[in-house]
């Protein structure tokens, strides 16, 4: 009997972080999956089955998994080690990865004390800079353009709460790349993924102004200039249009 | 040169759920930590430029290691691997564990695929419970008693909104404790000292009506039950005491 392989799929919303963080990580692999775009607060019923959480994203892989959420998808990956076996369970097809730029090898690079340092920073982005500033700037300036049942004006209380954290997050990033190559050490991880998904939807938003940060920028411009970066700059969300170096790679 | 040992120490609130669930796994694997009690809103300058993230909970570990977050500590002992190099890293002197019942052999046991489903549920709690739940409880009925700052009275709609979360939330809990042993299968793992600590500070702020719930009571009172959660139950907060049966273990 010939197994039966599908398509590798992701289920995502093309600004929420956790959906981007792994669509960076695909990317990364060399893995090109067929996108279903969904929006956070309209998942329908076939969805919530799958994903009572109404989390994204979701990944449904060549061999017939399915992956839920950020976390789950990222350690999976760890957990499954050689480049084979990810291969086996992503990829459809023999997938050529440009090789412009050194490609991510593993997520979690380095000794057990590396990759305790790559999580508490992919803890950071996906834990609180979510909640002080991704979902608060999707709640204000997002949803009420494409939710109609939501729409209002953004709350000028809550936007000036998000922008103040924003400020912090940004000094912190510029900290951390002015004192290493990577944010998480030598290597490249998905701590600079995790990391660039989340400032990316602040940037799309307008949000954040590069040169009051320049090693911030510096190392954005590292992550934003590596080919797995390229179809989120192509994003376009309907009523939200990004400002003019949004796509831009010499910004 | 001998290696100069520390005692194993634990930073933490005593209803920070990411704490709670540190405390859990701790107990677990026999280690007793000293703690530090802290509350999240008043954190000094030492322990902010430890972690500027401010977050909870800290494990300093015997052989200096600083472990910050629920989510770097639990993977670095998963990635420790084996109980001789648990012990090497965090216990002071050599523990007995209290075999009253099964001991929790590793966070995230079974194949690749049970591992993707524990983190499913993990970041269910620390994830989307925290957001829903845990956050707004301790935002509207902890802070305001114990930071005067921010004493006011508890917004009766955020509490409307948390409460009808948490209802959600617990017939979730009933339906994988009906179809599975543990949350996450057959065998118990980190997903349900995640899940338990979130619903123990719920359960401490008198929120969860058990007798709703019956199958989500039978797991609970299971995990209630073990020699790791003792400590928990004792656990006092000044000015917001917590209802009869929250040490009951027939409740």
């Amino acid at each position: 009997m010939v197994e039966r392989l599908r398509q590798l799929r992701l289920t995502h919303f093309k600004l929420c972080p956790f959906s981007r963080a792994i669509r960076l990580v695909l990317g990364e692999l060399g893995l090109r999956p067929e996108f279903v775009d969904v929006q956070p607060w309209a998942l329908d019923r076939t969805f919530l089955a799958a994903n009572p959480a109404g989390t994204l994203p979701v990944v449904e892989t060549r061999d017939g998994r399915l992956l839920i959420g950020a976390y789950a998808t990222a350690e999976f990956i760890d957990d499954l080690g050689s480049d084979e076996a990810i291969r086996a369970c992503f990829a459809a097809e023999p997938v050529t990865v440009e090789r412009s730029s050194r490609r991510l090898d593993t997520l979690f690079p380095g000794d057990i004390d590396s990759r305790a340092e790559v999580r508490r920073l992919i803890d950071w982005f996906h834990l609180k800079f979510d909640r002080e500033v991704s979902q608060e700037l999707l709640h204000e300036k997002v949803r009420p353009v494409l939710d109609r049942k939501t729409s209002r004006a953004p709350d000028a209380a809550m936007l000036r709460a998000a922008r103040a954290n924003l400020k912090y997050h940004l000094s912190y990033v510029g900290f951390l790349a002015d004192q290493r190559r990577w944010l998480g050490g030598d290597e490249i991880s998905y701590a600079d993924l995790a990391a660039a998904a989340h400032l990316s939807i602040a940037d799309y938003l307008g949000e954040i102004d590069w040169e009051d940060v320049p090693y911030a920028q510096v190392w954005y411009q590292l992550v934003k200039s590596r080919p797995s970066f390229r179809p989120l700059l192509e994003d376009r969300v309907p009523g939200v249009a990004p400002p003019a170096h949004y796509a831009e790679l010499d910004f």
